[in-house]
């Protein structure tokens, strides 16, 4: 019988572990870690390091895995990504029975939450004879950056919208929320739409050394934005950033 | 000079708590603890069990003060909210005075996350003269709510919206998410929306033990969440709670 634990490790400082995430990746018989090519070789380091931190139980191993590469030219962006999932359940199912050939339990690191915008749980669901799957709850980028910049995600008692840049390119402003956090936009997507009396905080690399943070009148800091982060993913190799926009609303 | 530091503790478990809080409350030279009364003791308890399973530093100060009540007669409610965060911030004002007249270091413990749904940012802006404020993230119900259900808070890169009971009553269900996820909800506001096609995962004290989880559709087991929330909020005299409804949408 096989356990499979998401275990939420937190936007890359590994101080944002919880005392729940050390104890499971200390029960854990196998972590599994991807390897992403060397661009992201400081992502896959970064795990590497967490676990060094966080692991006091030397019967644990961590064994990497070949990480695979969605089809970027499928012109159905679902189905390339269902695709990709059905690659990656692959790999971890061959990884494990490799590893773990009599079952145990398997933790795979996930970056933030693994309920926000986060594949695990889909190709785990995939795996074959169906794991018992728990999900340990992490620190993810929102929180992240709203603490960074020491601000509310709300308006008091007002809703807000989580959503993709793809999402604001294809639709605009979403009705309903004056607060919009764009994550996983890789274009700024907040140029598609009118910046008349919105607000923009902007973090790239949230929580890690690297973090920086813009915020002001989006059409005043916006063209700032876009050259900064530019710069910052030639410097870096690669870049993780999000924001939150927020409407101004008369007082009631 | 005041250093006043939000750390978020998560939602109950205090295991919750992410190494960065416990360093952070032991750099504290005082924490201060919320009294609310009789009925909510169990919360004030819990937050002293956190601090005693996290503080190593014997100079840390634990001092409880009095929390004020907002007027609930006040017709207009934001006006009610800002006097109740006036007299919230006195009263923090008077403790950290009397606790500790040279300045320091300050610790508040906020449930969940500082960014959430939570006022203890606004009511620290208030504090004159103003102190350097720092927050930490933490666990959000909405994370525990997507883990203890294992799921997905959203659907493949589509937008969820975060709102609150009032705002599902008083509007319906918002435009542009088929995700929403409910908190601060006193009445069980998903009785005023059309049930058809709509899965709801509901929780009630989420990462504590007494977590209590109900899913299914809407149309079935709403009944049943109206019943069981009753019922466990006449046994512990509170209750806290959170949900995610889905509405079915075709794939596409």
């Amino acid at each position: 019988m096989l356990d499979l634990v998401l275990v939420g490790i937190g936007t890359g400082n590994p101080d944002h572990l919880t005392l729940q995430a050390v104890r499971e990746l200390n029960a854990a018989d196998l972590i599994l870690i991807p390897r992403k090519g060397p661009n992201k070789a400081d992502l896959a380091d970064l795990r590497h390091t967490i676990c060094e931190q966080a692991l006091t139980n030397s019967a644990c191993r961590i064994v990497e895995f070949e990480m695979p590469r969605r089809d970027v030219a499928d012109p159905n962006y679902r189905h390339g990504v269902l695709q990709w999932h059905d690659a990656i359940a692959r790999v971890w199912q061959e990884t494990i029975e490799v590893n773990l050939p009599q079952g145990g339990t398997v933790a795979l690191l996930v970056w933030g939450d693994p309920s926000l915008y986060d594949s695990t749980l889909r190709i785990a669901s995939r795996l074959q004879p169906a794991p018992r799957i728990r999900s340990i709850p992490g620190i993810m980028s929102l929180n992240m950056l709203a603490a960074a910049h020491t601000i509310a995600l709300n308006d008091i008692g007002a809703p807000f919208t989580v959503t993709t840049g793809r999402q604001l390119r294809d639709h605009g402003w979403p009705e309903g929320s004056n607060t919009l956090i764009v994550m996983l936009d890789g274009e700024c997507s907040f140029q598609h739409i009118p910046s008349q009396d919105v607000i923009i905080y902007w973090g790239a690399y949230v929580g890690m050394p690297e973090q920086i943070l813009l915020s002001g009148a989006l059409s005043e800091i916006g063209p700032e934005i876009i050259t900064t982060r530019a710069q910052a993913r030639a410097h870096h190799g690669w870049i993780m950033d999000i924001y939150l926009l927020r409407r101004k609303i008369p007082e009631q």
